[in-house]
């Protein structure tokens, strides 16, 4: 797969300026929408999630990019294309799941057709009454670099899943990196928080593509260098560093922020700084090269 | 596949009123959404539509049934899962057809994913502003029933493609049948002057899923009987009634409206009306049987 290619080709076709950020922001309607995919044997496999899992996870990874926005996530439409074999129970399942990740959000439509594997896409809508919405353009030299919580943990888990660790039932979430991994969270509270109190520009993304990814994708469609202290970057005993950064699937935020805001807000971690010139991400003082193909593909290539 | 089966199980576990229609209706936010998907081998095969015809029709689908609920079209986001030859060719291709059949309404936004087979999965927007919104459950005894065109060209179409009748090339179009199959146009102008000019309740789907399941479940959410004049169902000449009433993907609209909205009004055909009555479909006074699989699933089963 050639995303970024890919991506680059459809933005001059389309020739349009809502495409670049996780969500277009439709200005006129007051709204964000964002839609996502989760493919089987891509995505996730069915020997380690359990179908409510699945639909709790189909709807935390789609309000997490509404949440990116800084928007309120309302709404949300799942399309499921399944296999003929699939049962009632399964649907069942899906919807308990996804209803209890939804919480405050609807769940109001989407379609099922068949397929030969499971696919599902979820579109999202929130609200941007009342907020300010985050653009990846628009971090500024002087603005500090935050995250709302730990990298690295989903990645574990999905490792500890691919190691077949007997010791893991299918679904079984006693364990807090596997937890990430199969049911994530996504950082309602930390945005709102900067979304309601903040006046200016801010860039923030989820890091769903891994923390690394996230910050590349700011330094460049903002044009700044971003420091980043690894030593500040939350996250678990024993994850290293690698893991932490391109692990990715966490569904926190990063975000680039004035500094003003910081007194305003709780329940954040700096990690680092923006600054003017040729855009980068820095490691400690030390550039980081930028992975040549960034799509987050777990079980292919 | 068991799609009213799986639909009545989402409807328990949800307990939403969002779910029946073809669009959600967001009253808060002014808005309507929808979400359809188009499934290789399943909703198309590749030896018979181009790229660029796939993009075309992927927007006129998602269009359609905003045009269903009255509401205006506005934006549009599409997910793509492909298999990982996809060319640049296919993307751009993809996208100018997509880009051609959007017109007024904006791509805004969608994701790339890999997979095993071609998945599209497009979620539209439309704003209410000024229009009425459709539901199926609104149709009345003494309303009429209406048409925007001709219905079992696309079917007809298909069946072309299906017998690889060597005179058709792939993607090419000159045969009318073939091109409504291939290229279907939505109801743009047909559901403005419905929904801008009517004000009461009234019952509008597009007939994606054929003439007849549209007139079933109008029937059924509304609780009523309707009456169909088969000789007054416009199409082509040479196709057959079952062609009509159930080849499916035509993207005509049909509606139930009250007679005084038809002088305001032009471009549609009366097919028959509504009455009181235990909810069934008379075709020609007889009452039609309603099939247990109403699901459209061209090349499965």
């Amino acid at each position: 797969m050639k995303e970024q290619e890919f991506i680059k080709i459809i933005k001059s076709t389309l020739n349009s300026p809502y495409i670049g950020d996780d969500c277009a922001y439709l200005e006129d309607l007051g709204i964000v929408i964002s839609q996502d995919s989760l493919v089987e044997d891509v995505h996730f496999k069915k020997e380690f999630i359990t179908p409510y899992q699945l639909g709790y996870k189909t709807v935390m990874v789609n309000i997490s990019d509404i949440c990116a926005s800084g928007a309120e996530p309302k709404y949300i439409t799942i399309s499921l294309s399944l296999p003929k074999d699939t049962d009632n129970e399964f649907i069942e399942q899906f919807y308990k799941g996804a209803k209890y990740a939804s919480k405050n959000v609807e769940i109001v439509g989407g379609d099922i057709t068949g397929s030969d594997k499971i696919y599902i896409s979820a579109a999202a809508i929130g609200s941007t009454k009342n907020r300010e919405i985050s653009s990846r353009k628009n971090a500024k030299a002087g603005y500090k670099v935050i995250v709302s919580g730990e990298h690295g943990n989903s990645a574990t888990g999905l490792n500890l899943l691919l190691q077949k660790n007997s010791l893991f039932k299918k679904g079984e979430i006693d364990n807090k990196f596997i937890k990430s991994h199969l049911m994530p969270e996504a950082q309602i509270e930390f945005s709102r928080r900067i979304a309601e109190n903040i006046k200016e520009d801010y860039a923030m993304m989820d890091t769903s593509d891994g923390l690394a990814d996230a910050l590349f994708q700011i330094a460049n469609a903002s044009n700044v260098i971003i420091n980043v202290d690894t030593a500040k970057i939350p996250h678990s005993a024993g994850v290293d560093m690698h893991t932490v950064l391109y692990g990715g699937e966490d569904y926190q935020l990063v975000a680039a922020v004035p500094e003003n805001l910081l007194q305003k807000i709780s329940g954040y971690t700096i990690i680092g700084d923006v600054e003017q010139g040729s855009p980068s991400v820095k490691l400690d003082g030390k550039i980081l090269k930028e992975p040549e193909n960034s799509l987050f593909n777990h079980f292919k290539e």
